[in-house]
């Protein structure tokens, strides 16, 4: 018998937004999976390893911006989503968790697959809650029906993120034969409205007049979605004020000619970090975290300075260890309001000037540099980045990928979105990621990654659901390369095995079991030739291998590095 | 720098009869690599997935029954451990987790794999300690030191568990180029004596004359690993009072001729269930879980008996319902004790023989079955744990595996040790236990799995140490076939893709990638003459694969349900 509190959940999460659905197979969360995968209107999908079928989850609600659900049986299956529930965590990613569970008086009876799942998830969920054990009581019934309202509305206020619910049940688990699950249309919802966020008409006044003192006012932006009207409104007071804006990959504002998204490479020329020239007087910061160690270090070395976030509600990190001031509105809300008032701050123009001359000669040495350096995973990296299509979403893996993508952009491209799990910054499910962003859209979804990212996380592809619009393209060392590329370990007797872990595997023949055409190229001539057809909508799911040796790679981006040093103002 | 309460830690992990560290890789973790690496004493190696490189670690902890140290970076790494943490948890095996962790004033900065790790395992661990941020001051360095000694004493207090130790760490993470680690032969150990478990000595004689009350007696041994010494003692009680001794095929103390090996044969035969000829008046239970749901199912539906439960320490499960007394002693000077009697309780000798006679009728019926039935997965068990090599370790993976070894037994087995995670009962982690379990010793260890818990945990054999005593039999069925055999799941719509999951993999293109020669079977004969080299000891690493078909194997395996409800007194 499927209790009906459990058929009224399932039509709760419809009712408010639930489109997706990944189930991991399993006995005890049998009534959970039935009336899930009745529900006429829920995308309900099965992945057997709980690890990757939370990070698909995660890339689904990523997409979607909804809450997807997951459901897995009770034991360390719970254990396996908490990976993706940490990153969904930080990265404020609506999940609704169900776990189901033993009821109380089975824990600890050895008596299989039982564990003290209650708030399992410690403090990496917004809210932590015991679905009732028995709801023959109307009150319990009460208490089930508002706590499923809860835990989707805790989900979705702002800033989103994991809620996990733990349903203990009793057998038996599974409806009779003549049972109908009855989906009840007059099931309570508690709608809850969306906060408007600002500030009174005085304070907007104060900071305007506050804001006219500042000339030289760096905007970086951080990891957050595509946002055209974001991206006009910051635009807008740059203009008006000369105020300079700094984009990472990740921040989805990147655009040729007008953000300045080469930073991450003049600034890796350290002597640039006291260069009079380009310091600020304030920052002001929105969105998640930055790639850029870079960037980083160069902020954090800035004295005397003011540094305003922006951002509606939440708890707010203070990264470059100057946050001054927090401003709880939407940062569109935030410029516009500030492109209203009577005059600008007015910027000056030798303090534009060299952060802009700074980009061109920084993406200047880069193309340079990739055009007549000897084919590596860096330059490989370019290729791709420069070839990918308009209208397409990029996941990029921890941990070169990303920072590879960081230096050299996606200013140029039409409409590309770009991903990455930079909540907790893992390598566990990079991959899963980009399958359930895939499973999400028809665009095409190329995901960045390296042998090690890619094959910790295999289990991404094992289900039965691998989207046609999915690309990997895997750069292979045979090891973690950026163990050599940083400078601690590459110089210990250590580095192997320990730091660089060097692993003799390919991706062919996972991908062959996993259903992906499998290219592989060694150098620029053969990436070219596959980068032709590799794009093609109708191609179905392929892998490109870019296969390489992790000193060459090591020797040459060295030599970029070096290069690098030369930028001067 | 190294800090040297890092090194000292590492010189008394081992002074403390620590052998075995399994590093994943990282940079933050990078003193502790350093530091465990460069020690003279410890066999240290590194496994890239967490989640696998845990169970490897409870696998040697396992066979080895000293702690094992696990040692990983920051981030969601350290939750990659929770499915092994909470299996060893469960299991009461030894380990020491130390999680690598940002220093506490850049949790929720932004900068990248930082989660909230301290207590991040919940009530999983026997103990959740913080090691001090800054070792300047003498009270921390001996705040240090105690940490340490106190966790390895508290992973191996009675019953044995998993220590959690949060280090949080300041760069710089390498040493100097020509700093030399220094360990220190003066540090401080902290020794902590075992303890004797015993009763005062009028307990015993109440005991002894309570025990002559009781004319029905059945001992039944949970999990457990091999003790002749606690077998002896039982079967002396057993035969001078004609209690009769149930043994699990996980307890390790099966003797063909001498205890109960095939009740969850026989007891599949319900109407047994209510035979009032083999009722018992008293239980007596030591050890783990029991895997045999039959034997659960008659012990539960017995009425007004005692069940007396011998454990030295630790918390007591009641998974039969009727726990009426705990006895604070080991199990071997439990049954030496009673032996030590002037009388031993005199069991009725109907009550014996009934036992007795069942086990012979299940043991014929069993392999009547196994003669003449067609294959399936489950005669592919039969066969392959038949034909077991004496002196060799058996690893079951969950679920059907453990569930078909536990009719089929190994009690005619000369010195084979049986183990499964049944802790938790998870498939999270089976291959990676029995490889841990291979790196400890160079004797045979044969892995019986099957597919979804083989390709769940594949990453148990990416790295660098496959060991040449490893075979693995995959029972693939292309799904989770134990969702056909139990009576719910089977009868829905859903049967798949969402209880059995489908997946098309064979485990070959794995087996390939990670060094291990590849046999497949889809007969009797070709099993047959598969496993005429498999086990030989010079053939490295072997994983023989016996594809069958899931209709086909729930069809048989129900004609052989069927034959068992026939089973009379």
């Amino acid at each position: 018998m499927i209790l009906q509190p459990i058929v009224d959940l399932v039509e709760i999460c419809a009712r408010k937004g639930v489109q997706d659905v990944v189930l991991s197979p399993g006995s005890r969360c049998a009534p959970l999976t039935i009336a899930f995968a009745r529900h006429p209107k829920l995308r309900v999908r099965t992945v057997p390893d709980e690890r990757s079928a939370a990070f698909i989850g995660l890339g689904l609600a990523q997409q979607t911006r909804r809450p997807v659900v997951l459901v897995c049986t009770s034991g360390t299956a719970a254990y396996n989503y908490a990976p993706a529930v940490a990153e969904a965590f930080y990265q404020n990613i609506p999940l609704l968790v169900l776990t189901a569970d033993r009821p109380p008086e089975w824990i600890d009876q050895l008596d299989g697959q039982t564990i003290r799942q209650s708030h399992i998830y410690g403090k990496h969920v917004k809210s932590s809650l015991d679905f009732p054990v028995d709801t023959t009581h109307p009150d319990a019934q009460w208490h089930a029906n508002r706590l499923v309202n809860e835990a989707l509305n805790e989900a979705l206020a702002f800033p989103q993120g994991p809620v996990h619910l733990n349903i203990p049940l009793r057998e038996p688990f599974y409806p009779e034969p003549d049972e109908e699950i009855k989906f009840n249309d007059k099931v309570r919802v508690i709608e809850e409205m969306p906060s408007a966020y600002g500030l009174p008409e005085e304070a907007w006044q104060n900071l305007r007049a506050e804001l006219s003192k500042f000339s030289r006012i760096l905007v970086v932006a951080g990891q957050g979605q595509k946002c055209p009207n974001t991206y006009e409104a910051v635009q807008l007071f740059c203009r008006a004020s000369g105020a300079v804006f700094v984009t990472d990959v990740i921040s989805n504002l990147q655009i040729e000619g007008e953000t300045i998204n080469y930073h991450d490479v003049f600034l890796g020329a350290k002597h640039l970090h006291a260069e009079a020239a380009l310091q600020p007087d304030l920052l002001i910061t929105f969105h998640q975290s930055l790639i850029s160690k870079n960037m980083k270090l160069f902020l954090r070395k800035q004295q005397g300075l003011q540094h305003w976030h922006v951002q509606p509600a939440g708890f707010v990190a203070d990264t470059f260890q100057f946050l001054t001031r927090i401003i709880r509105t939407e940062p569109k809300d935030f410029f516009l309001k500030l492109n209203q008032g009577e005059t600008s701050p007015q910027v000056k123009p030798a303090f534009t000037q060299s952060w802009h001359s700074l980009n061109f000669k920084g993406k200047s040495i880069l193309e340079q540099f990739q055009k007549n350096s000897p084919f590596s995973e860096f330059q490989a990296c370019h290729t791709v980045l420069r070839n990918l299509p308009d209208n397409s979403l990029l996941h990029l893996a921890n941990s070169m990928s990303v920072r590879y993508a960081n230096l050299i952009g996606v200013a140029d491209k039409e409409n590309v979105e770009v991903f990455a799990n930079r909540g907790t910054s893992g390598i566990d499910g990079s991959t899963s990621t980009a399958v359930g962003a895939a499973l999400s859209t028809d665009n095409l979804v190329t995901l960045l990654t390296g042998d090690m990212a890619f094959l910790y996380d295999r289990n991404a592809l094992w289900h039965n659901y691998l989207p046609q619009n999915f690309r990997v393209v895997v750069l292979n060392n045979h090891g973690g390369g950026i163990f050599r590329m940083i400078e601690g370990p590459r110089n210990q007797p250590e580095l192997r095995p320990f730091f660089e872990t060097e692993q003799r595997q390919t991706a062919q023949k996972t991908a062959e079991d996993m259903g992906l055409n499998y290219l592989k190229v060694t150098d620029a001539a053969g990436l070219a030739e596959a980068l032709n057809t590799f794009f093609d909508v109708s191609a179905g799911p392929q892998l490109l291998e870019v296969e390489t040796s992790s000193p060459e790679n090591y020797a040459i981006f060295d030599q970029y590095r070096k290069a690098v040093q030369e930028i001067k103002l």
